[in-house]
């Protein structure tokens, strides 16, 4: 049963008589229809009448208006207005440009404009790395949608991706003190996708690619990577494959298991599955099973595409096949980025002892948590009402934060195994309930820049990547 | 004569001997070479030395040496460090973006990011026109720029031209409050221009388009000007020509001229020159010849391009021919956004009795203008050293406050129009000295928002531009 929650938090304005049982009544009018009262304010009181801002929290947009309903059905109350308060804050948008020179007087004016901007332009015009010390490619990032894969919410377009990029915009900032800018493109051709990249990065020092649909995600994150000479991140891959890694490495300790001997399958190869497969690689584990919606991905699968062939040859060793049931016999642990409802409490059940269960899909997960629990030593979902939320706010701030400040010009898995470390590494002590650390622990970011940093200072100092300045 | 400016201060740090003569002799060494002290700080004093920050203003960077060489040749005094004032406050940029919504706790994230926003997400692809509502695209512009003309120093390219764009977005918000952000483009091919603005504009309520070469540069305004519906606004043409067209308004006034019989003269058919020229003729002037390297711009002069057939179409009804001087003979007005050095006195003295002078070109005008200030009744430059600076400053940051908040699709003459004649309507009293308001009043960006707004609001209720929402 899910839980009313702030994402679907209405404010609604209502007149009441003034007696004595007039708040009472109300607080039970949203209780008897299931929402759940955050706030009861009082905005005008008169001998006969009061009016009263009652905040809560639905379920969705039906249950709001079951909520406002269910208020204005009490006798003698007028609803006067309802706020969304999700909407209330999107208004006019989540972020903005703000100026970090005074421009005071006539001095200030001749520094930071003309004349005295042309000897920083020409500065810049003879040494052109100077651009990272000159200007905001210092420390800002391009958040580039093309909106084909918004949320879980599918292909949008760029202008309705756009609250989701100002808000990893404003997220970049509050976590990390990035400066992050939403480039939310008109076009879903690959080949434009990546030209209008290109030509659009002199202002950036790093790529955070976001929402685009896989598989064309692959390609254009890997031709990126090759023209540009600034770190290309793609969240939904990557920042999920350092979040999922880091986990499961304390998941592990919890159980005490090694890496070494688990047997996992990972279920969905778009491109988060795709990319912890990749990640996981790195880290030697003893199985490894793709299963996607046709079964267990094999090289001898018929019909496989390029990310397919990728991923057999990087999987399943025995060259197995069978349904996800199959996977799961024996299986140490589960990993899932696919989609709602996979199995149930029967399929968990055949899983070795102490299995692992990471049923990441969003909203609703691969199994039911609570079913989960049950058959599982430790559970880990996308949600934030059940325990060991799986979040990418927890890498991809600090990956950043630590990119820029080596003054980067690559990203390598060692880096993101640097950051998944890092993360892990946060929680002192873990247990079944405290996989990974909450996205509001300060501590987080920093640690995650700190290891991305040294990681792209050593990459540089060995030659694996073009060097910082 | 040059004066030292802010655009080029040093701050130099000295230790010198704690003598009671010490202050005084380094303000002599500085004052000496010409340089101008503008602020004494001591920042250590011990029994044997001091050590003192001297900050100065210079010429140029040959000027700054040459200070920094007399200081060190004080007896005793040893120079410790010098800093380029203008080079720090550039450091890391001068524009950051800041999050306008709280991020305190699981609830704000809820609302601002993930689950809340998809709602928002959803009403956008619901209703496009919501973009403008619940996203950054109702505050917010995109500066382009290929990098191609930056300032007067030419092909700079993208990442030179970031401090330009930087300086331009911090006046936007500072005059204001509009959020602009730099686009600088890595490529300087005119169909790449266009399809790479098309394709990011979903963010941005309005494109500004900066140092950009003429003759491209109108070819991409008037295509995307097709293309899109947000406004348009080319700085280098646009926000000149209103300040112009502000500044001949009140000039006309001090000297008692009807514009219907003014002979004008408009040296420069770059991008400036040929947006004076078409907004001029909106105010039906007397004459107008438009005059470039080549002499006046006549119907049958040989080898005139697209943009110089037009110009010779709105300009010059007796098809006139000759040089700079022959134009000037009997003028009422020049107008130069050309090349320095043109012309002198005796060309000045055939000009019309109380004659308007613009000499525009930067850093260096037309004319010296302390020698057309004898020869014509009202003298405007570019620069701040003389009365009567034609500063585009007045202009851009009021028009896109106007567009955006009539939600404005398009751009047109009319409300151009209403934008200069807003600006010239800030001075109360013109006289010589006074025809446009400085750049740091404050009632210029409202007043010319107001104008602008209602101009638009006019258009769309007469359907002669696409309605704002």
């Amino acid at each position: 049963m899910p839980i009313p929650g702030p994402g679907y938090a209405i404010t609604v304005r209502v007149e009441a008589p003034s007696s004595s049982s007039a708040a009472g009544d109300l607080a039970v009018a949203v209780g008897n229809v299931g929402g759940v009262v955050t706030a009861f304010d009082v905005v005008e009181s008169r001998t006969d009448a009061i009016v009263v801002d009652i905040s809560c929290n639905a379920l969705n947009s039906e249950h709001a208006e079951e909520i406002t309903a269910a208020l204005g059905a009490v006798p003698g109350v007028t609803v006067r207005k309802v706020s969304d308060r999700t909407f209330l804050i999107h208004l006019g948008g989540k972020i903005e440009v703000s100026s970090k020179v005074a421009l005071r007087n006539r001095d200030d004016l001749s520094r930071a404009y003309t004349p005295g901007v042309a000897r920083v332009c020409q500065a810049i015009a003879a040494n052109p790395s100077d651009a990272r010390r000159l200007t905001i490619k210092r420390n800002t990032v391009a958040v580039v949608t093309d909106g084909s894969a918004v949320l879980g919410l599918g292909n949008l377009g760029a202008a309705a991706s756009m609250p989701v990029m100002e808000g990893k915009a404003a997220l970049f900032k509050r976590f990390a003190n990035v400066d992050a800018w939403p480039v939310a493109l008109d076009t879903q051709d690959t080949e434009e996708i990546i030209r209008t990249v290109q030509v659009i990065a002199p202002a950036y020092g790093g790529i955070n690619l976001e929402d685009i649909a896989a598989p064309r995600c692959f390609e254009i994150e890997r031709r990126l990577r090759e023209l540009l000479d600034i770190p290309v991140f793609h969240d939904d891959q990557h920042g999920t494959a350092v979040v999922v890694l880091g986990a499961l490495r304390n998941a592990l300790r919890v159980v005490h298991k090694s890496i070494s001997d688990a047997k996992i399958v990972v279920c969905g190869v778009g491109a988060a599955g795709s990319a912890i497969i990749r990640l996981l690689a790195s880290e030697k584990p003893g199985e490894v099973l793709a299963v996607d919606i046709d079964g267990i991905v094999h090289a001898s699968r018929p019909g496989l595409d390029e990310n397919l062939t990728s991923i057999a040859a990087q999987t399943n060793p025995t060259d197995r096949s069978g349904s996800l049931a199959d996977a799961l016999v024996g299986a140490d642990v589960f990993i899932g980025v696919s989609a709602p409802n996979l199995f149930g409490a029967d399929e968990a059940a055949t899983m070795a002892d102490d299995a692992i269960i990471f049923a990441l899909a969003n909203p609703d997960p691969e199994i039911d948590p609570s079913v989960a629990m049950q058959h599982a030593a430790v559970v880990a979902t996308g949600r934030s009402d059940y325990p060991n939320q799986i979040n990418n706010v927890l890498a991809f701030p600090g990956v950043f934060r630590g990119l820029l400040d080596a003054q980067a010009h690559d990203i390598t898995d060692r880096m993101l195994l640097a950051a998944s470390a890092a993360i892990a590494d946060v929680v002192a002590e873990p247990n079944a309930s405290f996989i990974v650390p909450s996205v509001f622990d300060q501590s987080v970011a920093p640690a995650v820049a700190d290891a991305v940093r040294h990681a792209a200072q050593e990459a540089a100092a060995a030659g694996e990547v073009t060097a910082g300045l």
